[in-house]
């Protein structure tokens, strides 16, 4: 089960990847939604690759697989989570759950563990937030299927995981979490570059914005008479449009994701709008200046406006930082591996990582995407990009165990 | 039934609107739905009142109650609707019927009608257009209730309708038709004024312009590589927005009734925009300027965007211009009984008027409506606002007959 240099087998890794694929296939890509029979079956086949790496598997009440390693010492926590989006891509995840089993594989320290329902078919990470105790029983009770209702209850009873007690994360016992994963977006791709160091996972705050006005008949009513609320969603979403790329910093990302105008139909001027925005980044300055700038708008369009708008927050999730250690290890490995072909970049989107920062050294590590298509079955990413990310991650793992030089 | 004035009898109009709007009431409204009990209650109840003033009733096979004049030479027609919208006002339609049928008590040579579903309960106004050839069997096998479905067919058997013949506009009998109307905005209220003689419906110039972008996550794909199909959406808006004054006329109306986005979540950015927009005016001129600014606006927004913006015509209907010596002479008639208390106006909803226009010198004049409130139980004007119009509609409408002085 060991080399001298721990080195990966990137062969084996990429052929169990690809019988993995084979698991739920979907066209180019797989449907393993949480609990359903093919993501149980490839949580059982994960758990013999534990096996056949030297790990004593163990699936819990949660469906979290974790493969322990047997010997002492401190380790690592390796993995993310098997289960898929509907008909949707055979890496988002399973990529980092099958380097976490080759990094085993090399014989360093490493646990393996892959979350269940990290693509939140019944909740949110609810996997990642068992681990580490922040899921009630309770919640698990209010919990259901999002697309067709059925309970969490009822899919662990139909799983064969109800009664089985969930595993909480061991305290003391690892020195570090990473979790390799596709970059779910273009930017190494558009660069020609192979490996992402993620400096962090973006938090999302998130607001509703809703402008009350007067709902009139489109023919009857003049345009100085009108309190048009969906015209003044419009101007104040350009005046974001004209402001936001002032104060954002270079990764900062802005959505209107819903514009609903009622009663919506073409001869009715919109007597209410409401608007769904949303903005990302690391830093928590940078949050804090957009959400000022977010709530300055707010006003100007309250006195311009003869439409009242509030501003309610929906969510503001704090950043979770990469552990610099354990960037410097990563970035090392990446120069020495792939020189000049990788960069340090924030995560987008959530992981389960993000859940692991605030409790251990945590890090990530992106492999790009073709086309930066996610979530959907045409997802892919080269062999060549794959094996490179495996040999970073090693390297890197290696480095990071062995301490700063 | 005559006197030498042709003054009419205001008090006993202002008794009849009452009288009138006891049946179907609906808090201080009514609920008379086309063909519904209370619908025929009040079209049976119209024949009556024409038989006291003289007039020869027939109600059709469509609903369209007609009252003749017995006399010899050339006519006036006058009317509107009598039926309502669901819980709506007392006045909408109600006051043009009513306001006829006094006219032809004061011995003008007056025809009343009360054209059926003006307000579009079974299609679109089907009392009108059938008056005027424009209403076919097939279309009224097709029709159904837009509320709950059910057929015209149906309604009008329940209605005793079902095999009468429909009345045809005669041909050559007209000098031409009259409707008063509630203003339904609040133009002559602002204003303190009683009287508007209406220049001509306007058209209505309808859109929908589609943008074309990508669908991609809202946390892993950065601003630079979007193809956000909302904000050009926003932005396209936004120019309207800004351009539209500088191009449109005095009177004219535009407005976006219905953004969608699609898929319309907070974290996704929409791939796909969809836009409802119209405007409205009374002068063709304007309207092709509109339209080649609009059609300006979604040209640049291909050169600037990374999205693809298509403009389909919804309908472009033609404005329905008042008969210009039917104007003077009911602005005569204001200026000689309210002086300085009166304006021309266009009327931005639609009427019977529009269908009559086309083949007869065609006029409308409006009273304030309060607050501007229309198609809801709350509509009101003042009694001596409704008093009022009604002078100044015999007193044109003789000016009128008279010809040019």
């Amino acid at each position: 089960m060991q080399n001298a240099t721990y080195e990966p087998d990137t062969e084996r890794f990429l052929a169990d990847l690809d019988t993995l694929r084979r698991i739920g296939a979907f066209r180019t890509g797989v449907h393993r939604p949480t609990y359903a029979a093919d993501d149980m079956e490839s949580r059982h086949w994960l758990m013999a690759r534990m096996e056949e790496a030297g790990l004593a598997p163990e699936m819990d009440g949660i469906g979290n697989v974790l493969g322990r390693h047997p010997g002492p010492g401190p380790k690592l926590l390796a993995g993310s989570h098997i289960e898929s989006q509907n008909e949707a891509g055979w890496l988002d995840g399973a990529l980092g759950v099958m380097s976490a089993v080759a990094l085993a594989r090399t014989g360093l320290p490493v646990d393996v563990i892959a979350f269940a329902d990290e693509e939140g078919h019944y909740g949110s990470f609810i996997g990642s937030r068992s681990f580490t105790g922040l899921l009630e029983e309770a919640e698990i009770d209010g919990l259901a299927n999002r697309y067709y209702g059925k309970t969490l209850r009822q899919a662990l009873q139909e799983a064969g995981l109800a009664g089985r007690p969930r595993v909480l994360m061991e305290a003391g016992r690892y020195k570090g979490f990473v979790e390799m994963h596709i970059e779910q977006g273009t930017t190494l791709e558009a660069a020609g570059e192979q490996i992402g160091v993620v400096t962090g996972i973006v938090a999302i705050w998130q607001y509703r914005i809703v402008f009350e006005g007067q709902q009139d008949h489109a023919g009857g009513t003049t345009m100085a008479e009108r309190r048009d609320a969906g015209l003044a969603a419009v101007r104040l979403l350009a005046w974001i449009d004209a402001e936001f790329p002032k104060h954002c910093a270079e990764r900062t990302v802005w959505t209107c994701g819903r514009i609903a105008l009622s009663p919506g139909a073409a001869s009715i001027i919109p007597g209410r709008a409401e608007v769904l925005f949303q903005f990302r980044d690391i830093s928590v300055e940078v949050l804090e200046r957009l959400d000022a700038l977010l709530r300055r708008g707010v006003q100007e369009s309250n006195r311009r406006e003869r439409c009242v708008a509030t501003l309610k927050v929906i969510g503001q999730s704090t950043p979770a930082l990469c552990d610099p250690a354990w960037q410097a290890a990563l970035a090392g490995a990446a120069e020495s591996l792939a020189p000049s072909k990788w960069r340090h970049m924030p995560s987008g989107a959530g992981h389960d990582a993000q859940y692991m920062a605030p409790i251990m050294p945590s890090a990530m590590l992106f492999v790009p995407s073709i086309g930066g298509i996610s979530h959907h079955w045409a997802e892919d990413t080269a062999p060549e990009d794959l094996a490179m990310g495996m040999r970073v991650l090693a390297e890197g793992a290696r480095r990071f165990l062995a301490g700063p030089a």
